[in-house]
């Protein structure tokens, strides 16, 4: 068995610890589960959770990462297979249809806003977050456009605020009311092609 | 001194716990308030709260009520008031900027979703609520259309879910991230008068 070093143990633990916040976080909400919990559920003593997280809000940022990254790529993946730009919207409203909305996804979110607003540097930490995750929706409309020979019809990350405020603002009812549906943003992404004009051949 | 009937004095008696309520939720928050609290600022006993609401849900309903309506009112003021297309959207960018990101509102509204999402019902009168909003709006939309004589480019009730969507994600962007502008809602509106055409004279 290959001996594994301190620091490789460490970043082991703590990839533990944040998969198993992951998953109570996302079944039970943010406020339910408590550290105890987490570290109950993993196989760890608390002193493991607090050597990787000085507090639960670090483990929630954590957390919040892992799960950005994941619906990121899981949407770059439902739109880069497709061929034409019909297929790639097809793709987004599937991607659309099965994020937006995913209760768990939506509560943590705003509970751990809304549990934290009064913790110093946590508006900062997911401010940097909304930015980080507008950009690269932004760079992903604007690859899109550009495999499409398209320039669209203002900037990329004007184009993705409004997107991922409308995924969001659909988001948040939807886990009250599943009955509406994600139309709103896949018409939105289409009218955002239809307005986008053909690349200029000249460069000009 | 006008005697009232008992009737007038338990309406009243409710009005006043809405009132206060409201003050109270939008500034220390749902969670953070207690029917006690409510009862003891508004100068009641608890049984007084509990004759007019059997639950802090139902009050919390009540107090979304007022809020909805309070702000579904100035909206249509700030754009009933113009006269020109431009001054209708200058109108509306006036409002959002005070409004959408309005860090009371926001928390009242996810933190009342969040922590009754459970309580048999609620969603039913959430999602009821979301529809009335998205009509009231939709009727508005309409309305300012055929005032500046033009036929919108979408059903208004789809381009008011979009709109409703919209302020809801940017809200609660910016109650952690103030600096997100509300350009992307009042670019969205006026990208809707762009794409609306001249009501047809002949009615056809």
């Amino acid at each position: 068995m290959a001996r594994i070093t301190r620091k490789e143990s460490h970043a082991q633990t703590r990839e533990r610890l944040v998969e198993t916040a992951y998953r109570l976080f996302m079944a039970d909400g943010y406020n339910a589960t408590s550290l105890d919990k987490v570290a109950a559920e993993a196989g760890f003593s608390k002193g493991a959770v607090y050597s990787n997280f000085a507090t639960k809000t670090e483990l929630g940022l954590a957390v919040l990462d892992v799960l950005h990254l994941e619906r990121a790529m899981s949407l770059a993946a439902a739109v880069l297979e497709a061929e034409t730009a019909e297929d790639r919207i097809a793709g987004f409203a599937k991607w659309a249809d099965e994020n937006i909305g995913d209760v768990g996804w939506g509560a943590l979110e705003v509970e751990f806003a809304t549990s934290n607003r009064n913790v110093p540097g946590v508006n900062n930490e997911l401010a940097s977050r909304r930015r980080l995750l507008t950009a690269a929706l932004g760079d992903l409309l604007e690859q899109q456009a550009t495999d499409l020979g398209l320039v669209l019809p203002m900037p990329a990350e004007d184009a993705a605020t409004q997107l991922l405020a409308l995924g969001i603002g659909l988001g948040l009812q939807r886990a009250f009311d599943p009955e509406l549906p994600v139309t709103g943003i896949v018409d939105q992404l289409r009218s955002l092609l239809e307005r986008s004009t053909p690349i200029d051949p000249s460069g000009r």
